[in-house]
């Protein structure tokens, strides 16, 4: 169901004069009469008009419904979901092992642990600026840990405020935009190009190598930018990362950099912006445990802030960023924080590393399969994500095709943007025996 | 540290025209140049607005940071905090052993989950329906699992935004202030008054019994209330809440009613605003197993919106809350929320009523304390806080006193608003050998 759809409440059809009467809550039998009858009364607190321009429901709970839906039609189909990007595999003994000890220690006198630092925990701030921002210069002080990318997304957007211009990759991750939306910087949606009017969209493709021409790309306060790129599954060269610092450099922009999926390169692109000389006066790193350590259900990520990012008035952004973690935010769970720490163990990274490499092989699957249709597929070898290009047609149609005929949910590249349209985005989270059973199905599907 | 005491970095004093030189970013000579000299690029970002007007930092990160100084300078000083209102008590074994179930499972194929709900799980959701809210008619349905309170009351911002109006007892729990400045609902700061322009305080003390004179209360969109209260320990009667709904009812406003400590109450005082009829057309409920469970540091709350909640519109207030959630976080861990679930079972819930009873009695030994002293103390009966009375004295006076005399550290009232003047917060979480300390230097103090 999309939530413009939604049926408004009774009460919209009562009379201001009603609803203010007295009597209604003077009397208890008035009001369980009230209660009884339901909504009859409203308030006179407006809905927030930025809620408003928010059009469809949030793309992944939809699609789950979707999912259910299929279910409920075909209830003995075994449904392959390659879908919403979810992690499958079981997090290695020696993480979990040192969340269950942590967990222990809290009933212990010893061991207990109230609030934690809102930033998160000394050791674990510096085991991420030790360990993955290696030879960086990135400061533990500057990293701030957090329950996950998407909820320091919309933190960032708080930060921000409704007073700057932002651009995104299109197609790319929803959250950007919604949250952009939400916080007031999207301007109108425009039916006809699906488009929000104040929103920069920066097509990325196969035709430009899925790096926008910043010749023609205007200048944005804020760029939001995804390497390896959800959903493309594209990971952007050292060159063309330094053409985007240059870019925001001379610009005056803050580049907002989401290296989610960094775990997955295996080339030698670059795993964080701040690789890339000058990154530091204008980018902000956000990153996740979520796809590289199976934490989408345990909550870890972190943020970075370099101590050099200012805004135009040369007030420093992190001492914004920390007031916002402050205020709005009070810390990751302790616990997740424990199996945090321990991915970064050395035994903990090897750990980690054997089940990315299980999903970069599932990629490698999905990759063969559509090639061997003479379908063009773009990522899965620097990504968990494969970006399947069907010329003409329209992507929703694409995705209830798929999960028609072969009960296998992908995600329709529409989604994602504008510039998703005729692509379905093929996760490769999933046990080995799912990927093969989809990559057969998908093969009698399409030959 | 004041975060408005901050050094501007020195880039505040580069010409543009400099900053935006393209030479500094194409020779990577001088770019290296430019990271030894630190900041010598600003961005062209506008600070946020919103947040140049909050001016001090946030209390309790600052009360932190004035213990640390008081242990700088007093290195073998045995301190006391009962300032932070933060547990101190072990979580009983039996919900401990639920999450370390949980965590074990998750390294199994079969245990293992990636992203739950984002509304939080389903069980859970129906066990603090039932248990919590038993005999109330909240459906589970309703109820929004999340990281925390604090955490829900910034998200409620971001569903409000910046349009509305407010109104907070004074004194109160700081982040709904702090929270309705960074969303821009709260207008200029009034040095004279050290109000907010636009933000209605509802003064509440001895004088009227800690309830706001509601005759004279402006109508406002929100209006925040703690009950039992942060800082004063006070639970609102019945029959005030009552009159707070049916004033909510009249002025088409919405309570956002923030429960957290409902668990202390020992009277007849409700414990929701749902046992009030009426409330359901007019409240929202944030929750937390924090204060209930020792959870400050296992991050987990959540947040009850009625189905019958309407905005002026008549859209359901629910319909863009689960957009928010959707949106804007991604549920809280699965292992805190198999925590919360042993919390609310028969065993869990007797094993948690004792930590509350333990801290209870240690509020009754601060109050004891301060009445002994012939100073007025209120709370502390349906709270785990006391709320000190020091006539003529400025707030932020008595916490020097009291933390560089007894090592003891508190929180001054000033620190929840204009309203707190004169009052220092005890509070009544720790171990009991460090409250009888407590007692014992506050008394040799005043005696």
């Amino acid at each position: 169901m999309y939530y413009h759809q939604i049926q408004l409440s009774p009460c919209i059809s009562v009379r201001p004069s009603l609803m203010l009467k007295p009597r209604m809550v003077q009397t208890s039998g008035e009001v369980v009469k009230t209660e009884r009858r339901r909504v009859d009364h409203c308030t006179r607190v407006p809905r927030n008009v930025n809620l408003e321009k928010l059009r469809n429901g949030y793309l992944f709970p939809e699609i789950g419904m979707r999912e259910n839906e299929h279910l409920q039609k075909y209830p003995y189909a075994k449904l392959i979901s390659l879908g919403i990007g979810d992690t499958t595999e079981p997090i290695p003994d020696i993480i979990t092992s040192n969340m269950v000890e942590q967990a222990q220690a809290l009933s212990t006198v010893k061991g207990y642990k109230g609030y934690g630092a809102e930033q998160g925990n000394k050791s674990l701030r510096k085991a991420i600026a030790d360990v993955i921002y290696r030879g960086l210069k990135v400061k533990d002080t500057e990293i701030f840990v957090s329950d996950g990318a998407q909820c320091d997304i919309s933190r960032l957007q708080l930060l921000l405020g409704s007073n700057v211009t932002m651009a995104v990759q299109d197609p790319s991750f929803p959250a950007y935009i919604d949250s952009g939306v939400i916080i007031g910087q999207a301007g109108e949606l425009q039916e006809e190009t699906g488009k929000y009017w104040n929103i920069e969209y920066m097509k990325c493709g196969p035709q430009n190598n899925f790096f926008p021409d910043l010749s023609t790309t205007a200048r944005t306060d804020i760029i939001f930018f995804c390497s390896p790129n959800n959903p493309t599954g594209y990971a952007a060269s050292r060159k063309q990362l330094e053409q985007l610092v240059e870019f925001a450099r001379k610009n005056g922009s803050i580049i907002i950099y989401d290296s989610a999926y960094a775990a997955y390169i295996s080339d030698d692109s670059p795993r964080s912006i701040f690789e890339i000389p000058g990154a530091r006066e204008v980018a902000i790193e956000v990153s996740s445990f979520s796809k590289f350590a199976g934490f989408t259900g345990v909550r870890l990520g972190w943020t970075v802030v370099p101590e050099e990012l200012c805004f135009a008035n040369g007030f420093p952004v992190i001492k914004d960023f920390n007031r916002i973690v402050c205020t709005c935010f009070n810390g990751a769970s302790n616990i997740a924080q424990a199996g945090g720490l321990a991915c970064l163990s050395p035994e903990g990274s090897m750990a980690v590393r054997g089940v990315i490499d299980y999903y970069k092989e599932n990629a490698r699957i999905i990759l063969d399969t559509f090639a061997s249709l003479g379908l063009k597929a773009y990522g899965g070898k620097n990504a968990p994500y494969v970006w399947v290009h069907f010329p003409g047609s329209s992507s929703w149609d694409v995705f209830d095709e798929i999960l028609e005929k072969t009960h296998i949910s992908t995600v329709p590249g529409r989604g994602f943007g504008p510039g998703g349209e005729e692509y379905i985005r093929v996760s490769a989270f999933g046990h080995r025996e799912s990927i093969l059973e989809a990559s057969m199905r998908l093969k009698n599907l399409f030959r």
